[in-house]
């Protein structure tokens, strides 16, 4: 396995650094470069992802990437120039993000009711396209536009994408959200799109609810979820009330998939660079962890991937079961690993 | 005071006839028209909004409307024919949605947190505009775009009434909620909008969010928000999770202002019409009766809608000791009206 490392900035080279050891430790052939990408080379160089390096990353099998960004970068620049290039480049349409409530988990909901979903967020096109501008910057007749781009062949790979997903689960339910009642357009192509794919699943069920309700949902009875498929800005919301509803995004993993394999996916877990607490030993490895079963998976070693999966599942409920006292990165990498290996 | 009033579908006409009715027990001089709009009105004759009637509902103070739709209407028709036209027409630009956990009311999260926000949603701009379009609709090539327009004459305003607002409020601190680092068109006219506004508001304090990051927090630290200001997509699903946190969308109240006075503004609950409840003595009316505040107030009747309000949070902790027993629509609509008056 060839894998391009991205350990970023802040936190990031540190859970990274553990996701690895875990990974070596149920998959012992793996070759790693380091690409220096992030906040420091931003301010070092003034380069966000040059060219021969994005070339480089695309020789991997895959990606793994800690966090990147610190508070002296100006808003989007890492995020546009890093972040979405890749997605976009690297033809990252599928951004995979599990929402599961572990055992041992604290919710923020009263009674930590269960859940056990996917959400299958859209990550080439919509809003996130950059398509948009500006006319009179600055003066009182000031119009900004964004515009959402939506293509038949973007959104039906990615909603073909969530029912084989959904097809492979026991509840087989599908949720399609949009806004469908306000963004006629894109809501049009996304409702006719999920309704002709589904018809190749005949054993998912198929849902669909507004985006509005499905955030509400997601609060006030996540159960009805199974897997969720949406578009790019909904998704990026979504998720981020899928970790609110789990525990955090502290343990939230992610993959942007390119399943064709054309292009090497990325994995992430979905945190920060949390600068404030870097270097310390303080992060929790455990969403890198979780986002390298996310990857071992995606190539193909579903048995690698279920026994780190269940590392995690089972280091969180020992560390409740513990009256959860503080770990280091280091120590909870160490559990994972041995756990991992069995 | 001269009230146009839009019962709709379902149990709309029921809620508010309660709301009127508590209306009435403080203010004595209302005058009603009403207007049979909707999906009943629809099936009938195609119609969702006439000019004639747009034209009439103007000469009124305000609206207060029920709910609208039914399932056999096709999603979109009444959205985009009745409830978003009457918000353009009539330059709602603010959508007002108060946050706030009543004594006595339980929330789905653990431990009953503090919540008592106002989020201020652009109501009249935005991906809301019905800007876009399809090319080769069902074809493998489809392309459908939506486009969010935004202008600083737009954003300025929305973005003035809610730093006043803030200002009116003891914590005095308000919350730009936005995508700035991706939707950076749009993102960078809402950012720097405020932050100029900020300038006349000495004495609020501003925070700015990512829709993620913000989306999140209603879920895990809802106390830090006082008052949130956001753009029509981002506030449609802010005000739902909004409702999630405190109890559902049957508790709670909007309005969509013209703060200028130059149209009538129009006050209604969040949820819908319910029509498999509907005529049965089972619908809540306490939502429509807490938007009668919000119209009592922007109508300039501080004391009478301070009274509503008190009612409402009184009756509410009163249920709640009572044990939460079912009471009937009528029922409600009683308790509500006497502690109103006293
Ligand atoms: C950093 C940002 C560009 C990104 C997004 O909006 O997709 C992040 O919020 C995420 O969810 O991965
Ligand atoms: C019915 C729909 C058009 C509306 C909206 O999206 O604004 C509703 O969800 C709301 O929040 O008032």
């Amino acid at each position: 396995m060839r894998l391009a490392v991205i350990g970023g900035d802040g936190i990031g080279p540190e859970v990274v650094a553990e996701g690895l050891r875990v990974l070596r430790a149920v998959h012992p052939k793996v070759e790693t470069t380091d690409y220096d990408l992030g906040a420091r080379r931003w301010h070092e160089t003034g380069e966000t992802l040059p060219d021969s390096v994005l070339a480089e990353l695309r020789g991997h099998d895959a990606i793994l990437l800690g966090a990147v960004g610190d508070p002296g970068v100006p808003s989007g620049v890492l995020e546009r120039g890093l972040l979405l290039r890749l997605r976009f480049e690297l033809d990252h349409h599928v951004n995979l993000r599990p929402v599961r409530l572990y055992p041992g988990v604290t919710s923020p909901l009263a009674g930590d009711p269960a859940i056990d979903m996917i959400v299958v967020r859209e990550g080439t096109e919509g809003p996130y396209a950059g398509a948009g501008g500006t006319l009179r910057r600055g003066t009182p007749q000031e119009v900004a536009t964004e515009e959402s781009l939506n293509t038949r062949f973007g959104v039906e790979r990615v909603v073909r994408d969530a029912f084989a997903r959904a097809s492979r689960r026991p509840r087989a339910h599908l949720t399609l959200v949009h806004k469908t009642n306000v963004l006629t357009k894109a809501g049009d192509l996304w409702a006719r799109t999920a309704a002709e794919v589904g018809a190749e699943f005949p054993g998912v069920s198929i849902d669909y609810q507004h985006v509005d309700a499905a955030s509400m949902f997601f609060v006030t009875d996540p159960a009805r979820f199974d897997v969720v498929v949406t578009d790019n800005m909904f998704g990026d919301i979504l998720t981020d009330i899928g970790a609110a509803i789990t525990g955090g995004i502290g343990l939230a993993a992610s993959g942007n998939l390119d399943p064709s394999g054309a292009n090497p996916s990325m994995f992430e877990p979905v945190h920060g660079s949390a600068p404030d607490i870097a270097g310390q030993g303080l992060a929790d490895p455990t969403a890198t962890v979780a986002s390298v079963a996310m990857l071992l998976d995606h190539l193909g070693h579903a048995d690698e991937a279920a026994r780190v999966e269940g590392a995690v599942a089972a280091s969180l409920a020992a560390r409740a079961a513990a009256g959860g006292a503080r770990r280091s990165t280091r120590e909870i990498g160490d559990d994972l690993a041995a756990r991992a290996v069995g």
